[in-house]
């Protein structure tokens, strides 16, 4: 095993808040182990077109509480290509960058995979998303803080809805994944929570606004946002449609979920795991995720990491159920 | 000119963070000057409805700082009708509250001021509405709270605009007013701000992104909703049309805007504004709004307030311009 | 086993931000199964004094995000006495509460397992306190919030410290416990964290000051509290006198760290606390302390609960120090 | 009058959340016409060393929403000097500098009529200090911030004082003035101001607690800080002599009210001052501050603003008292 000398270290996908604490935490670890740090600035498309910055001490100064990636995030259809991965691997050659940290989620590891296998760089990934939908880590960096972006939101939507006794769906970030959705449901205290793990919560839904009390003089339904943004507008509508008594409104929160300072949580877990990654490398590791299950620091292949986390505590739907009666 | 011996206050409109600080404010003076004070819930309608209860000191404890109002809001159709207003003098009486306290926007004045004129019940409204575009007070209950609220969503949402070098288009509340554009926009350091009272404004913005500098790696564009909700959209359809080099999104903030806790400087003028109320109760004014101007108390007859302000302070588009160059 | 038909519920100690959320969670699971809950207002003092009021649906409505505790709580002197326990004994026979659910801290599980073991009360205690420092669960309610609140304190105090090149020194809560101070530390990019878990942090701290960088424009140290509150004082002034030449100033954060609104993470914990405990009383269970390890209710026998928990990560202190290089 | 090419802006005493964004207008509109501008670090410290670095668009980015100044602040003793003042003017000469932004509080406008007069450089002050205290200003850069800063924290601790029926003294900032106190006063509900403008609030206090309702739950008096910082414990302990049966509790909010994300007001003003700053020295004003007089920029001498403000709406003391029964 070579002596890593020079890691560089980038965010790729959608931003996460917490990403510049594990940057931080990545140059002052590596630092003080006398590597150089190399920041690559958006993503694998900086890496192929050369946009590559030393990274200092001072560099990252004052940024632990900050949202969003200093390093800048971007897509790249470019990478997909072999070609395009062979220019990545000649820019990290041509600027003497020697093992890799790389932050962000599935398509970020699908990347830093391929660049170790097919050329052998040393590779750490680091879970850097809000949807926490990774395999091996409890909680991906962004994830905390989007989830209390998500209830001070619901919190003032609650106000009004309290003040005209209406209904409001709240329409939550998550793809393929109900994680937002689910905590947020309980913490918010909604009526009902509508995520794609569980198929038939509207039918349940339709017989609580049917069925249930009907003294409630506010309700919130959360919905994770499944295949496309905006779906909860044709939520709504059926609600209306069925239930014209009821006042209803639809709330899309949209982008404000992924900025904003990070919290507590995000930045101790960002801070641990930008060290961590860098002490792995350091000691010879490659090809995984370092994520943190049970408060330890967990090692997991980069393509067990990538397929989606289908653990959903389904438990926490029933809470929601019987606590919102 | 008797003397008031039972006070009506009641909330109506759209909710608006400082409501509460106000019924606090009119109940604890009221009560100070030996006057009972009921609270009529859900507005005109809860008035028609009978929907009364009195209000004690420890009814409007510890809710100085919480958002929508205790009292409830609700449209009424039936209070429209000469019948209708019937009916709610008929509960006033019957109820024996015999002076009104209206806090809420031009629909709610124009309620009292029926009242007033038709039945000669003393009547006092306060100027609770997040828009500000009332005349005769240059700060509405409410308005502060929601340009902060908007700040804050943006100042997220421009983490996630530098991080992947995006425009967003950014639609703020404000049906026929630029109040919480234009503030917003100056505070978050927008690119443009789009408002009905200006309406050239998407030419210049069109200028600005065909000649102006390349090298920024962030836009926000402030837009007030205007006629519809959700105008946004098509104003980001014709800039991604325009402009397919830009990635160009679209954020509605929506409902978050109307509730959360108020600002120190709401809950300073929802005070003085309830306790003012009652003071001009007391010394047998009627049928005015009272606001404050220049930082004193001011009254201005319903009639007059309910003129929407058209005084918009268009120098601001100016700096903005110029402050986001 | 006699089934339960009355729960008493009742907060004890310091209060925590999610105690809200727990009575709330107990008293809608207990209504879920038919039994009826009687909210114990004072903790023991009350339960002496008669100090109960039935608890429905609606009293519990629109408080899972309100901090501090609706049942309030304070010391008793008298309910360390044996005559104090039979007095309160007598109290709850007398309002037929049949089972106790105790949330608070370690002396608030003394006098559970006081009532549970002399008068055989059922009794389960949920963790609610700000200090994290039991043993039988990875968080407590309050701890969460505490840490957020400490950390978005230090993020203003770092805009100081930097604008004027100083060092702040900030006494966190954490009488015989780092917790607080050790995670906050981290979060807040702290040069230095003094905990009693810890002894010769101090000269660390010093020798850090003398031999390290020169040209860092800020420095924040965190300090536990200790022994007793404002011993930060006493560090800042030994400070002065070995550095006279830095900028040196202290700040004690207080009594806002005990309030404010709950995390997600907290009310999500104090949902799944309070669901739970009403179902293990009803399956027979007592005398535990009920948490969450590892994302799973854990139950702990109340004696062990009250160990307090020594776990406490050093790892993060060798953290502190690298990243803040 | 010479046509300026180059505006030095620096912020000095004090920092005040807003002004990043009273530098980013300074910056962004002297580029406008064509002016360039230098940033001068550490006030007039750094004037004195030579500490001066071009400004460029992209130097004020991304600041707007940052509290604490990127200019750093800090003392100048050697300035008080006519020698020291001479190296300013010497240094200010090498850099071509012709014209000065002064932001900051009375000892800032002191230096800059020192240069003025001396030296004959074009200088404009622009009010910047979180206590609201000078003349020709209806608010200072950072006094809304401040404020909010302070309610927020009231609001917690008020949630421990409800939960424990305390009395909280809460000491906040402002050495002579109680512009702080007396507005934060009326919106976190307070029982009583003492400030140094009113001199016999304590005993109206004291008669409150002795005479008063004794069914108060919570209670919370906010102190101005006065001659020294931690006054209010002097006071919390004259309480405690006198009313032994209220648990009274002491709080000094400290440091965290200098610092913190600027609020929408703070940053309107800030932008609107920073534009007017500039516009102010191209059209040959000098030797003036600007500030903010019902919602229209007014221009002041220097000499007359560093006339600490005696405006304080006592008032305001009334509506405490009275909304506080």
């Amino acid at each position: 095993m070579t002596q890593i000398k020079n890691i560089g270290v980038f965010t790729s996908g959608g931003d996460a808040p917490g990403m510049n604490a594990a940057i931080r935490a990545v140059v002052r670890t590596a630092l003080y182990h006398d590597m150089q740090v190399t920041g690559i600035r958006r993503g694998y498309e900086g890496m192929i077109n050369g946009d590559y910055e030393f990274l200092h001490r001072k560099s990252v100064s004052n940024i632990i509480q900050r949202g969003g990636t200093i390093l800048k995030s971007a897509r790249s259809e470019q990478f997909k290509t072999a070609e395009g991965r062979k220019l990545a691997h000649y820019q990290l050659k041509k600027h003497n960058v020697d093992a890799l940290v790389a932050i962000g989620g599935d398509g970020t590891f699908t990347g830093a995979k391929a660049l170790y296998e097919e050329f052998g760089i040393p590779v750490i990934g680091l879970p850097g998303t809000i949807d926490n939908d990774l395999t091996g880590t409890d909680y991906t960096i962004g994830y905390d803080t989007a989830i209390n972006t998500v209830i001070n939101a619901v919190d003032k939507i609650r106000d009004t809805a309290e003040s005209h006794d209406r209904l409001f769906i709240v329409e939550v970030m998550g793809r393929d994944s109900g994680m937002i959705a689910l905590r947020t449901g309980v913490a918010s205290g909604a009526e009902s929570v509508l995520i794609p793990e569980s198929k038939d919560d509207l039918v349940g839904l339709f017989d609580r606004l049917e069925n249930g009390r009907k003294d409630k003089s506010s309700r919130i339904v959360i919905v994770a946002e499944g295949e496309q943004e905006g779906g909860a507008f044709h939520i709504g509508n059926i609600v209306k449609e069925k239930f014209p008594h009821i006042d209803t409104r639809v709330s899309i929160l949209g982008h404000i979920q992924r900025g904003g300072k990070p919290t507590c949580m995000d930045r101790v877990l960002a801070s641990r795991l930008g060290y961590a990654a860098v002490e792995a490398l350091k000691a010879g590791r490659s090809g995984e995720m370092i994520g943190v299950i049970h408060d330890e620091i967990a090692y997991t292949p980069l393509e067990k990491a990538i397929e989606k986390s289908s653990e959903i505590n389904l438990n926490l739907l029933k809470i929601v159920e019987i606590l919102s009666l």
